[in-house]
């Protein structure tokens, strides 16, 4: 294989491959970056085999000199194509697989592995296409995955349901103690899906979905796996299998109190009172909802702390008690100003949603209050 | 103690003595800030029994109602005053040491310590003082304490000579491999002294002193501490004892091989000729100096480099080897674009120094070549 590019560009498809390189193993190969250079041009693969991650073809001054394939150490060579003195750069890999890079007045021979070892992607057939707004895409796992288990004593709960049902892209995360709910229009009307995908997965495409507004992201199923295709690259990951959580009974509409409140401010009092806190799930906050204010206040070995946020309040008065880091990290992956929070009883959930009509809803059980 | 202040200028001065502050240690007192309210103003305090840092006193909408002392536990004391909600705040302390810090809504209650159980600062007498530019004194630093020895095995090395000698002020770093130096001119001419000082007070010094040009840093020494003086703030440090190294004898001005070369071309050169190596120690590069061009190559089991930089060399052509790391610490401390290069032969060490008039030096023991 010899061809030649720039070093801009290489760099740009080094980065969106890099997450699906795997680190420790004791297979090599999957530590490394694939470069193909064939008939329809250069791209480059990773693949650690749970997750694979290929880019589109180099589009500017790329040039194949002899067509090949060669699998190259990722990190070593993410280092090396950085340094470079020059932005044009000469790849050459010869049948002894010595990998030469050059450019300016500098040259790198390193060792590479034959690309013929290096694992093929799993194969997805095209059959149904679902697509949807890449930005709305990439937040919505943004502002869901947060909410995965992180243990894996239920590894189904690793990873986030994609939903497809009536028109509409539904991703939910749940780890036992909430559910994150987010939903979106798709372009196509298409028939009902319902899978898994591991959360890793998930923050790679979100990571590696561009911020251009115009752009979709395809997705195609198969029983074992999902691809994901945009402008730039294509990930294929595995399915979680297993059933997931019947989301939907636990966000029932009734209440018995309900706020309005500015999300900044409930946010920023929440916080506060997690400074006095070790450790946020021995240390509940109390919020005491009253008829024009929600009174949140901490009590720990180390001191304690006092809050007002003023509300709308509807609905009997109420004591209840969350874990903080709950409460934060979903009001931080709202946008709106104002929300609403609704409670049914100091041992039921809360359900925080919008004002009006939205496109999501998360759910925090609460703790038990001492005394 | 009742105090109100701005939480900006207050979040300043904690930023300040924040890095004397102790951790993980037996005595709580340590690992707190002392606030002191006296007839003077309001100020803070922090002090490891290795290093002590005092702010000065508060200048901005500060308001002492009842004077006093009291040591907050510096981490949570920090995240508290960083999350109140509003630019106005109010700290009292009452006589069970429940200190009160209120703003906006927000109201902590946390236990302090009694403020007289804080360690005093150790007495330095002002009786000579030395004074020079705080920016010049902030990156005489910054460039000579990579090279300070960081294992303790000869506790002298993990100090910085500080040397005032014919109205000059030098500053000297060594750590067996290599040698470090910078002087700079002192504003008043004053007795020769020779000190070692942590180089963990010097790091802090140089992290709080401000960039303003005209701002003027005052010195003075006792035979145990050293006190550095600058408009916001006073650090005091012990000293470390015993003999520094001889350094003057070190840089001879002898050479068979000199080259002026570009520092930044350089340093980019044997940057990318670690990058085929794990460790910079055990894999040296190769210079090959010869009249018109250094080559720097590097061999290790992962792979090979070669890169050429253009120099004017005088004398004789050398083969020398060297851990690329200490060239790179010492080429990035370099302000210069045009630097020298001297050697002797391929045991000896390199000198690297200004093309003209210069205010550094730096040596390095080469690394011996295999074969």
């Amino acid at each position: 294989m010899i061809i030649s590019c720039t070093k801009e560009e290489m760099l740009s498809k080094i980065n969106i491959v890099l997450k699906a390189v795997a680190s420790k193993t004791t297979m090599p190969i999957i530590e490394c970056i694939l470069i193909t250079a064939d008939n329809e041009g250069v791209r480059l693969t990773a693949n650690n085999l749970e997750l694979a991650i290929e880019t589109s073809d180099m589009k500017n001054d790329v040039v194949i000199m002899e067509k090949g394939i060669s699998a190259l150490e990722a990190k070593m060579f993410l280092e090396i194509i950085r340094n470079l003195p020059d932005n044009n750069i000469l790849i050459q890999t010869d049948d002894k697989n010595v990998t030469t890079i050059k450019s300016g007045k500098s040259e790198f021979k390193i060792l590479s592995l034959p690309g013929e070892d290096f694992p093929k992607l799993p194969d997805v057939e095209k059959n149904i296409k679902y697509e949807t707004k890449a930005t709305v895409f990439k937040n919505m796992i943004k502002q869901t995955n947060f909410a995965v288990a992180i243990e894996e004593t239920k590894p189904i709960l690793t990873g986030e349901l994609i939903e497809i049902k009536e028109d509409c892209l539904n991703i939910v995360a749940i780890d036992g103690f909430r559910v994150a709910f987010r939903k979106t229009d798709l372009i196509n009307d298409n028939e009902n899906i319902s899978v898994v995908v591991p959360s890793k997965a998930l923050i790679e495409i979100s990571r590696i979905l561009p911020d251009k507004s115009e752009e979709i992201i395809s997705m195609y199923f198969t029983d074992n796996h999902a691809l994901f295709e945009a402008e730039d690259f294509t990930v294929v990951s595995r399915l979680l299998e297993g059933e997931f959580f019947k989301y939907e009974q636990s966000f029932i509409n009734e209440y018995t109190t309900a706020v309005e409140v500015s999300r900044q401010e409930f946010l920023n009092s929440v916080e506060r009172a997690t400074l006095i806190s070790r450790d946020s799930k021995k240390n509940p906050v109390e919020l005491s909802i009253e008829k024009e204010k929600i009174v949140i206040t901490s009590n720990t070995e180390m001191g304690a702390s006092y809050e007002e946020v003023l509300v709308d309040a509807e609905g009997d008065d109420l004591k209840i008690g969350f874990n903080p880091r709950y409460l934060i990290d979903a009001l931080k992956a709202i946008d709106d100003e104002k929300i609403n929070v609704k409670f049914m009883s100091p041992l039921s959930p809360c359900i925080i949603e919008s004002v009006g009509e939205g496109n999501y809803k998360y759910l925090i059980l609460p703790l038990r209050l001492k005394n």
